[in-house]
């Protein structure tokens, strides 16, 4: 153990030990509202210690996928992200197009095409008290970085499936707290970890009268032998943003393919879809990552292999979501780089 | 509206920026361990963006008062964030010892003999997953500043007592989420916004089959006709530090002085305790912090003044923060100030 009495550092030692302390952690650009700019440097990509979002977890986020110097589904992202502020109830001063031009002018300045996005609006800096009333500024901060696989994923998605358990020990969230995407995620952390303890990767849960809810940042959704799609209602999880778009396609191209018969909405008993009464499972989110369960609570779900719905889905998904097909064409923006 | 369109910030033009956006904010202090050391210059008081504190949630944190040179009731509040911290499965290499002397060593490089004291452990830098894996090295951080009244009192404690509302429309957390003090706090943030907006101060959450729970961040306390103290049992709220030295009070002080006849924390319906059922109501919190409750949802509490038992435990905890009487002999620590 170091010696653990601490001395006053200055500020040419702050700056050095902030950089020798970064690897090459991959993040490419932070736009931050409270210094009105960009910063390149990853040493520097910090926010006040009184932000409300770091010590009262009043802030909310979303993200978005940029894939060929195309920002990805961000009028979707961002419309949650207006409806989580109203609901956290964080007073700030910005349209939609106001964020879609700080999301953008920050993808400019990573200078990359293609990386992942994660964008927040917080009540911001002004103390340490429960109340937004110190607070004299809201604050946005966005950060585009490499695309990683969301962890627990050996590789990237769809290669292998996933193994997943029902998560016994950890409480769900009280449904405001679900349908807000705020940094109140330490629930969603505890769920994955009782997950991987348990053998499985990312956790099942379902409420008390035993209906399917979500995973720990993911949506749940089943194949069944009917090639009905099936999902749990947004009440009291998440409004995934992917899940969404996978209803959609399911509806539109697998439905011209004959992947799939129907799409259904609806509340879902565990017991309804466990095992061979259908035919595949799989967790998605992040715009491009769809897990197929290939097995739950060590039962084999339907032949235990990535089925042509996962197959199919993935292959949509990251195509859009590379820029390589349109997707919804109306959800797409276009980062203007610097020449 | 400014123009969005964000620029590249060097490293100067963010340390300026930095120093233009803080005014006093009185924070005199701040430990890292990311860093091995103290600030001083309240603009340089950052988390790193990726300290999974500030974006999952994941990180625990406590307080204390610095009364006279000496930490207050160090050992209680450390002991709560080392439970924190294990209920919230943050791995982390310190004892107590350990923290003990990074919290002294921060209150010395303060160079204030008075002030709030505020620290966090947290899963650290590494990443945006949910994953603490990806999370090399936990983190500690301490804050010592300013004092300053709870948001809401529109001055000192005791100076006027508050009105209180029940607050209907913000859930409760779950048991495991109320019972470790973590950064999750959106709900307690909502509760006190609830709470002012139907012209209380900080709320008063009341469960589903009518049982009084606590407050936005304080515990709830009851003194009937009968002068015992009544406050609700631990499980599913927090384990409050302040109210359990306030049991400890009346039952030794309080008793001798005959204000007190006994302490009773046992499960108080919310329609036991109102109107002229009970001679006084308070909430407490913050070691020193003890407001009285003068009506609640808009009926008199007792007979609508501070009772003597606010007056007297209000007396006994500020002299106890402030280093003027002894309080438990154990739980103080002296800070060593360098000549």
């Amino acid at each position: 153990m170091k010696d653990l009495k601490p001395r006053v550092l200055s500020e040419p030692e702050v700056l050095e030990r902030l950089k020798t302390k970064r690897g090459q952690p991959g993040y490419l650009a932070m736009f931050s509202s409270w210094l009105g700019g960009v910063i390149t440097d990853p040493a520097l990509m910090q926010i006040p210690l009184d932000d409300h979002l770091v010590h009262r977890g009043h802030g909310v986020f979303d993200t978005c996928t940029l894939g060929d110097g195309k920002l990805y589904r961000l009028n979707t992202h961002l419309d949650r992200l207006l409806r989580s502020a109203s609901l956290a109830r964080i007073e700030h001063p910005w349209t939609k197009n106001d964020l879609i031009k700080m999301v953008a002018g920050t993808a400019a300045a990573s200078n990359v095409r293609d990386g992942s996005v994660r964008y927040w609006i917080t009540t911001g800096p002004g103390g340490f008290s429960p109340s937004p009333k110190e607070c004299p500024e809201a604050c946005f901060y966005c950060v585009i970085f490499d695309p990683i696989p969301l962890a627990g994923s050996k590789s990237g998605p769809l290669s292998e499936g996933i193994n997943e358990v029902t998560v016994l020990d950890t409480p769900m969230k009280p449904p405001l707290l679900a349908t807000i995407k705020s940094n109140n995620y330490l629930l969603n952390v505890l769920t994955h970890m009782e997950a991987v303890d348990r053998g499985g990767t990312f956790g099942i849960l379902v409420d008390d009268l035993g209906y399917v809810a979500e995973s720990c940042v993911l949506n749940v959704a089943f194949i069944t032998q009917e090639k009905v799609l099936r999902t749990p209602p947004f009440e009291g999880i998440l409004l995934g943003a992917t899940i969404r778009r996978v209803m959609d396609l399911a509806a539109s191209t697998l439905s011209e393919e004959n992947l799939i018969s129907d799409v259904d909405q609806s509340p879902i008993l565990a017991s309804e879809v466990s095992g061979d009464q259908i035919s595949e499972m799989f967790l998605c989110g992040g715009d491009t990552h769809l897990y197929p369960v290939l097995s739950w609570d060590k039962i084999p779900v339907g032949q235990g292999k990535i089925g042509p719905v996962a197959k199919r889905l993935t292959e949509l998904l990251e195509a859009e979501g590379t820029g390589q097909t349109s997707g919804d064409p109306d959800d797409f923006i276009d980062v203007l780089y610097d020449q």
